[in-house]
Order: C-alpha cells, then sequence, then structure tokens
C-alpha cells in the first residue's frame, strides 16, 4: 500500500494549520518534526480530496493531528509565491526512498506530485490544550508544542505563516471573543489577562482590563462553594454567548 | 491560435475579483456579461500562471480589466466547496463550439480543463471609478458597474463573493482607512460621508462623523481659492497618510 494515494486529492493545492494552544502563561504553536536523515520542523498540514470541501479538508487534518472534532478554525490567508516547493522535504525524501522503500511506501509517483509548487491555504485554530494529545502522522518523529516567541526555523514560508495567523489571532480577538477557546471550561480572571497578555505580547492594567472583559457580558461567574478558605479564593467565570 | 492555453496555468485553482467602485452616492461592483445563447453574469476572474505569486495574478487580472496598475487589492476568502464548477459557462461553452468554433478557439482540451472543479481565491479591489475604463475580456458580452444592492443573478457562488467581500471591507474600513481608495483625489466631508454610508447602508450623524473622520488625522483640509461665492462653497479635502 502507498503512503498516500496523490490521486485522491486536489493538485499543487495544500492546507496548512497553525493551531495555537496556551499553558504556563505561554501563547504555544503545535509543530511537527519530520523524520528524515536531519530533522525539519513544519506546520501540520494535508491536501484538498476531491468530494471535499476546503472546511472540511481543514478538520480532517485538525481531527486526524489532535483527535478533537469541534474546533474553533478560520482559514486567514492563501500563501501562494512561485517558489513554494518543498524542496527540503523532497529531497530528503528522495535521498531516503531506496532506504525506506518499504517502510515509506513513496512510489516515484508520489514524489513526482510533491515536488510541485504548491498554494498553500492557511487556517488558524484554537485549542485547549489540556484536552488534546497531539497525534503524529506517518512522517513525523515527533509533535509537540513550542513557545509562539520561541519557534524552531520552519520549512518554507511557515514561519511567516505563524506571524500573519498571530496578527489576525490579535486583530479578530475583541471582534469575535474567541480566545476563551483556548482556556479550559472554567478559569479565573487572572487567567484570561494572562492568556491576552500572552496574545498581545504585552502587559495590561489590572482594572482596565477586568472591566473590559467584564463589559463585553459574555461570561458568567460561578458561585463559590463554601470551603473554609472560600472568601480567599478567586472567583471562577465560565464563557457564555 | 487558442483563446488560452490552459497549461500555462495552476490546475482547478482560480482567482475572482470583486472590484467596488462609487459614483452617484451608490456603492458599484464591476459585472461582465458572458455571451452565449444566453447571457450569464459573473465577477470579473483568471487564472494563475506557473511563474506567477497569485498577488500577481490578480494584479494582473485586474489591470486587464480595468487597465489600471497601482490599485488597492486584498485577498479576503477562498471559496472552496466541491460542487463549485461551472456548469452554465461550461455548457454554454460547449453548444456554441461548433458555431464559434473558429472565433472563440476553445478545444476539446481547454473545454475539459474549464470543467473541472475550480477553488477559487476571492481578492476585492477599491477604485476610483473617475479613473478607470472596464475592458472586456473576449467572452465578455459587456462589463459594467452594478449597484450592489442590485445585482442581477450571478454564476455559481459569485453572489456569496459580493457578500462577504462587501463583509469584509465594512469590517477593514476603520482599521485601514481604505475608503479614500474610492474617491478622486479631493473630496468635501460630505462626500466623504455620503460613501462610508452607502458603504455600511446606514445614515451616519453628521456632527459626529465629521468629529471621527477629522480625528483619524488623514486628512489634509485645502486652502479655498478666492471666488465670489468662495465662502459659500465646502472645504475641499485630500487623502494624506
Amino acid at each position: 500500500m502507498k503512503l498516500f494515494d496523490e490521486q485522491s486529492f486536489l493538485h499543487q493545492l495544500s492546507i496548512d494549520c497553525v493551531i495555537f494552544g496556551y499553558k504556563d502563561a505561554e501563547l504555544k504553536v503545535l509543530i511537527s518534526r519530520i523524520k528524515m536523515k536531519r530533522s525539519f520542523w513544519a506546520l501540520p498540514g494535508g491536501f484538498i480530496k476531491h468530494e471535499e470541501s476546503i472546511d472540511q479538508a481543514a478538520k480532517r487534518i485538525l481531527e486526524e493531528r489532535t483527535g478533537l472534532k469541534d474546533i474553533y478554525l478560520e482559514q486567514y490567508r492563501v500563501f501562494g509565491e512561485p517558489n513554494r516547493i518543498n524542496h527540503e522535504v523532497f529531497e530528503g525524501l528522495t535521498s531516503l526512498r531506496d532506504e525506506w522503500a518499504e517502510q515509506i511506501m513513496l512510489d516515484e509517483a508520489s514524489l513526482q506530485w510533491l515536488a510541485k509548487r504548491f498554494v498553500s491555504i492557511g487556517y488558524y485554530a484554537l485549542v485547549d490544550i489540556n484536552k488534546m494529545h497531539p497525534r503524529k502522522s506517518e512522517l513525523d518523529d515527533s509533535v509537540d508544542w513550542y513557545n509562539v516567541k520561541q519557534l524552531p526555523a520552519l520549512i518554507m514560508d511557515h514561519n511567516e505563516m505563524v506571524t500573519q495567523a498571530l496578527e489576525t489571532l490579535r486583530l479578530n480577538l475583541d471582534r469575535k471573543l474567541i480566545a476563551f477557546n483556548l482556556l479550559p471550561d472554567t478559569f479565573t480572571m487572572k487567567e484570561v489577562q494572562e492568556l491576552y497578555e500572552a496574545i498581545y505580547d504585552k502587559p495590561f492594567a489590572r482594572n482596565n482590563f477586568q472591566k473590559k472583559i467584564l463589559d463585553l457580558n459574555v461570561l458568567e461567574r460561578l458561585e463559590k462553594k463554601f470551603t473554609g478558605a472560600a472568601n480567599k479564593a478567586p472567583y471562577l467565570y465560565r464563557f457564555q454567548q
């Protein structure tokens, strides 16, 4: 069996996903390490089946990598320079072909198909990092969360893809109230502020920030449970739109 | 010679352009009427050459249709449903093939190429309607400006493309200060207000609107020329960023 059947996909068109997660006061991005003679780092991505819409393809790719179905996800930009050719991975695959011939099942037709220019549709996704277990694709050596400020050098224009996804996230944050997708079901106001500070990479004044968030009228404050130390515990909130 | 050489373009990927213009207090969109046994209305569009970036392709297509080089233009969304197949135009072309065989030069290979699913990258553009003279493509019967509120039924999902382009324009208007691309070089404050009212399809209060626009600090007020009636003429402004 071949690793993948290139005839099932639209040619020269791909999807790349910037999957954002949030933990330990850091905004993180999910990155694959591709196993070759030397390693390459890349955004999770894939191709579009002939019978799929582009949104369905993006959802399928995300589910394959995260195990999650109902993820917040949005296309944000197409990357279409004429030199978008994955030379590194293509050369890596070619050099490994003989050695791996039986494991990876990439025949000449698949390699030729992968060696062309690809226009890529960028999607970004927001996940609750605690709910998911990243999954490797057949070509991955590992898949891990990286601080968005300390990414490794990624293949092709993938670093630029992350930069533009982050810019879009910042622009959309207030209008679409999507940041809460990055938090667990319940959270403190301090956690919301730390999340916003991680996304914008700058501090906010506590009182103004709290007022601004509460004025959005999308948070429900939970009743404190009665415990001896209850008065000192911060309120928990839940997103409700 | 063939009408076009499908081998020069990326397969199954197209660009469609929502070109906005403004005149007589109406926001307008440039629409082609395609000549067939019956007529079809469509957004101006085209394909991407192998050696072009997607932005270069969009600029080339816009220049072909408007004669203008430095147009404000922005990709805003990809349309990628699996049933995006241009049945109407394909069937129209097929039925006309014999009759037109010599004029339109569409051979079987071109027709088969056009008959597939196309993922289309939507761009919107803002032009000063007085500076341009719309140009027909080889397949067009006419190309004209239509009020965005009174568009004909367009092929495939082109009406939806206009709706989403307008939504993006509204969202970007304040942040990117792009509305002035739709006005001539000099304009009155009343004209700016009428433009915004046409784009948002709602009235604005004059004093608030004027203050908001002046507070942007991007307009230069021109000196009034000395004439007998000068005191009654409104100030003219020019965009300066």
